[in-house]
């Protein structure tokens, strides 16, 4: 991994019971120290307006100006421009889409091996990973492709959940799958609960925030991490 | 729709408790009654032997003989001989891919709207919907599209579940779901709970099974139907 690339992968944007991004306030403070702007890109929820207001709020209690992407006239400056970039969450063919259609993959990609900073919580997380192939979300749109930009060369699981064996519900649970994933495709993937959050900085991964994460690796054991501890990938 | 179309759509290969397709016994048997053979496409799962193996045993306790589509040189005539066919659940996005990979969308779609009695479970229901865009799957493989055969002209989503008002869980609830799938498409949406089935014939919705269903149309509020209980598309 390119050691100037700096990621906040946040699994959710809501946490139970929180306000927008409240679980991970102090990550996202001391993740954008220093800087003075971001770039918000809404395009995972339909009503961008009033996406970009609740971000706005939180971003100028900490300081940042926010600036949402959809009021630019030439989006692919505002990426260049960016000092740092957060993609919010929401629905994941609806955002990858989006990004397709306005041609702006590329460029963030750029922004995001440069150095700037750039947070994604659900959905936003997909799209530094190979593809978006291992979301929870439902297809309700088709991008051209489900390739995203591949800084990273595995997979994450936003809203990881273990399986509930009191369930009467018949559909796959999370571990089966990320199992069938598995059976069609290489990638590691990084099961990220709910309240947890990965920094990636001088090509190290730290876990944050709660309930911990679990690693799949084609035909090998699910490997458990806790909070605060440092994942080295391939798990060995 | 074509009168001559017969379609058994069940919302679960498995119900919680039973065995393989063993809470729709009675009805498949009513469905097929007359019929001596089955085409069976087993591609929304990986081990397609397996799964042969076992659609075989459950359809030779109903007196009918099944051939799986994976086993013949010529897919295409296969389904043109196919006195009666049943796709089986798994994973949505693998199972269409195979489909388009095999080029026999559009002969399937021949053979059902000529009047060759179609079941479909789980992710066999997406196969005669316009689109596969209300699937709860996870998108594994990458189809060269979410078009299906668009034999009928809603969609159905299957192991519909209403929400759970004491989850701490943070992902969007299935009505929530079909909610952002109507921001961007049309189409009525039929959620079929679990232990639930629509049959179809003389152009007449008949829902079977256990638990109802809940009809989801574009700008108007979801309404409930009973088991047993026909339902007239689109809603009044």
């Amino acid at each position: 991994m390119n050691s100037k690339v700096k990621l906040l992968l946040i699994s959710n944007t809501y946490a139970y019971g929180g306000g927008f991004l409240s679980h991970a306030k102090d990550e996202i403070k001391s993740f954008l120290s220093g800087i003075d702007s971001l770039l918000f890109i809404p395009y995972a929820l339909k009503d961008r307006d009033e996406y970009e207001d609740i971000a706005r709020a939180y971003f100028k209690n900490l300081g940042i100006s926010l600036n949402s992407i959809h009021k630019f006239e030439y989006p692919k400056k505002a990426v260049s421009e960016a000092k740092s970039i957060y993609i919010g969450g929401g629905n994941t063919f609806r955002l990858l889409k989006e990004l397709y259609d306005l041609d702006i993959l590329d460029d963030l990609k750029s922004a995001i091996l440069k150095g700037v900073p750039y947070m994604g919580s659900s959905a936003g997380i997909h799209m530094v990973t190979p593809t978006m192939r291992t979301t929870n979300d439902m297809s309700i749109v088709e991008p051209p492709s489900l390739d995203a930009m591949g800084i990273l060369n595995f997979q994450i699981n936003p809203h990881f959940i273990d399986a509930d064996p009191k369930s009467k519900y018949m559909v796959e649970t999370r571990e089966k799958r990320l199992e069938q994933y598995h059976e069609d495709n290489d990638y590691l993937v990084l099961g990220l609960r709910e309240g947890a959050w990965v920094r990636i900085e001088n090509s190290k991964i730290k876990l944050g925030g709660k309930h911990g994460a679990k690693v799949f690796q084609k035909g090998k054991q699910p490997k458990e991490y806790k909070a605060d501890s440092y994942i080295k990938l391939p798990v060995e």
